[in-house]
């Protein structure tokens, strides 16, 4: 299949989060994904609450779309999901965005594996703690860590939301300690419209991960971040 | 001379801006500035205000401290000012951090050239604007840039706080496009006690620098950042 069902495509904005954070970037953002995290933040593109805003897209599409919105204004797209790992077509976006001279991001939660992953500029790998519900399947997600040694950019990404979560966190750096590695702070409050209460929620949250991360003699080389579009926008979509 | 004019050293705690934002690290603040920024949030290091707290120490001696307050916590100290890069001293610290296995990152605005700085491993050079009333002298820059290609991890973050600054920091990225750019809020409110007002100020300048970065076609291959100690301990020193 050469078509891709792409939720929505926005930017030029900042990465909010991991290791591109601040970052300069547009986002294709791909419909459908194989988990359910019980606090996932962008359960419309599954839980069919935005079906009807799917478009199967060509690469060529997508690029005339990113085109028309970013003009001279970017060089870098980030691809995000949902899981973008689901789709072999999305090979072909990878190869034209390169041929444009557009560095390429993926963000995915590593249960699944494509070739293409092998050509982004970099890439995150975010396997979901405890809290999610969700199980990780770990020969997957050192598979696909084998198959990307050779990137220079591929960084593991935790989200934790309580102390079971920040154990998962600790095993997973210690299973591929060579690969960067960023905790990230959950948002547990992904429906809230009161800006102002989630911004003192996410840096209480926030606080309270890094005296935890402090302490802990596993938890050096790594890096603690919040999501900055949360603090910046709130719980908007399409910034 | 072999002593280290010391104003204070703290942590574990979070990088809180630049290229090495939310990294877990010590910190080791030296005093005295060649600079007087209108805006610096650092004064006490050079006003006077707190001289009594300013220790002459050796490398020994701050190790030392470093591994009193941090044990087997950390892994990477951060040496900040003032302006560090005043001391020739500070090669003894770097070299005796470096025997011990410890990473060593550097903050100055790059206004003096030690033959050290080639040893740090991550080197953060931050010309000042002109909101801030200092003249950059760019041949200095120029050779500190030069001298320092050889560093994997040298990066250049400009702080701004109006259109002029913005203006500035076009100029030094245009001028040294391969080194990673860094775009920082610039905070106005040093003082303020109200940490709510000093959130929510400076979340709305992060915005108004993130809305025109993403309209500039010459910041394109950048990242803008908040600094992440603000938002979480505003105005509170050591931490
Ligand atoms: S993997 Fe990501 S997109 Fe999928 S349910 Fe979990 S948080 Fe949501
Ligand atoms: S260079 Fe840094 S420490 Fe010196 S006055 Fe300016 S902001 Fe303050």
């Amino acid at each position: 299949m050469t078509r891709i069902p792409v939720m929505e495509i926005f930017g030029p904005t900042i990465q909010g989060e991991g290791a591109l954070i601040g970052r300069k970037t547009m986002f294709v953002r791909t419909a459908g994904c194989d988990y359910r995290c019980s606090w996932c933040d962008s359960a419309f593109t599954w839980d069919g609450s935005a079906k009807d805003e799917i478009k199967q897209m060509t690469a060529e599409e997508i690029w005339n779309q990113l085109y028309e919105l970013g003009q001279d204004c970017f060089d870098h797209v980030t691809i995000s999901g949902g899981n973008p790992a689901l789709y072999s077509s999305i090979g072909n976006l990878v190869n034209l965005l390169k041929e444009k001279g557009i560095k390429v991001a993926l963000e995915t939660q590593g249960s699944k594996w494509q070739e293409w992953m092998k050509d982004v500029d970099d890439l995150t790998l975010s396997p979901k703690p405890p809290s999610s519900h969700m199980e990780t399947d770990l020969k997957m997600l050192d598979l696909i860590v084998d198959n990307v040694k050779v990137l220079k950019n591929a960084s593991l990404k935790v989200v934790v939301f309580d102390d079971v979560d920040f154990q998962f966190a600790i095993d997973i750096h210690e299973r591929y300690p060579n690969i960067p590695f960023y905790l990230q702070v959950g948002n547990a409050d992904t429906t809230l419209k009161d800006d102002d209460i989630l911004v003192k929620n996410l840096l209480k949250k926030y606080e309270w991960l890094i005296d935890k991360t402090m302490m802990c003699p596993k938890m050096n080389d790594i890096k603690v971040l919040p999501q900055l579009h949360a603090l910046v926008w709130g719980n908007k979509r399409g910034v």
